[in-house]
């Protein structure tokens, strides 16, 4: 079997869980290992690491943030994805470079360039196979997060919205600009339409025959 | 008060604490507020970071022990020695990007250029105005540090050996790139030989006379 390194994209409440869920069912029921991991916190080292950025949420500054993420990564790789790809399971992946250089990068104002170069560095450069980009108007995204929450949803305060449509476009034009690695799906249809859509993709990269 | 970065370097046992605290009572006698301060470990967030480090050594991925202390760099160049040179201060640091480059990036391979890229971005590019390297055979600057602990000193097994040579290299490479920041003292002479020669580089940088 050849290991594979899939990750997962988009805001909150665009539905990342749920199509791993779904995925790594199939995935497995096709008999191919699946380790499903997330970003941050993946490690023991991970989770000390975002008890950090949590607990000093506010007093961190910028850089020293994503550079913890970032510390974080190159940990989780090293110990994780790449010995897994190693062995020939399918990873799947909540989140990876391209978070990072969405929610730091653009919508903070780091630095696209900069925070993919410090991320690169830390992984010695491990590209997803295939990056699903679960895409969802922003309105959406947070009204459904608010109600798996309980809560009523009213309307995003401007601010926060600027803040997520930013992450969104940032999402779109990365896709954009590397469509062999991308798969965009609408996170707007239902959830059994959008994992359609997402075996599609990854049946042809681990080998299953969905004819 | 025109505000100052002060930064000390060299391999254990040369004389970095000795030094900086007598520079830095000189430096209070002549009217300067001074803070001393070190990395790692110099704010909160650092302690905690150096506690990760030292607690899960030998478990962390290179790359990411040299993320975390870059994240360590960034809050601590952001929250302490930037506000500090802004009031006028004069800034005594114990250990900066040198001391990155020269373990992480040459003496454990990660890459010198790459270390210091990943630091320039950290600090937002905060260069010493002054960098004093304390250069010192490394036998002796172990035998000193055995000293200091009680114990008794044989020799330096080879590997420890070929690792701190190849940290004074470093060090004394970056020294010969940047003469105009750095000053190299012999540090096997005498303390307050040393000390002398420190004073007589900070003298001019902090407007006191000599003479």
């Amino acid at each position: 079997m050849t290991g594979r390194f899939i990750t997962l994209e988009g805001g909150d409440g665009a539905g990342k869980t749920t199509q791993a869920e779904r995925l790594s069912a199939w995935l497995g029921e096709h008999g191919r290992t699946v380790v499903r991991t997330r970003e941050p916190g993946g490690t023991d080292l991970g989770v000390r690491i975002r008890e950090i950025v949590l607990h000093e949420r506010g007093h961190v500054a910028p850089r020293a943030e994503a550079l913890l993420y970032a510390a974080d990564r190159a940990h989780h790789v090293e110990t994780v994805v790449r010995p897994a790809v190693a062995r020939g399971d399918v990873v799947l992946q909540d989140r990876y470079i391209d978070s990072s250089v969405a929610y730091q990068g653009v919508a903070r104002g780091l630095g696209a360039d900069d925070v993919r170069a410090v991320s690169d560095w830390a992984t010695g450069g491990l590209v997803p196979d295939l990056t699903v980009l679960l895409d969802l108007d922003v309105l959406v995204g947070r009204a459904r997060v608010a109600a798996a929450r309980g809560d009523t949803f009213d309307r995003l305060e401007s601010e926060a919205a600027a803040f997520h449509e930013s992450v969104r476009r940032a999402f779109l034009d990365m896709a954009a600009a590397e469509p062999e690695r991308f798969l965009v799906v609408d996170a707007s249809m239902p959830a059994d339409v959008v994992q359609q859509a997402v075996r599609a993709a990854v049946g042809p990269l681990v080998g299953i025959d969905q004819a």
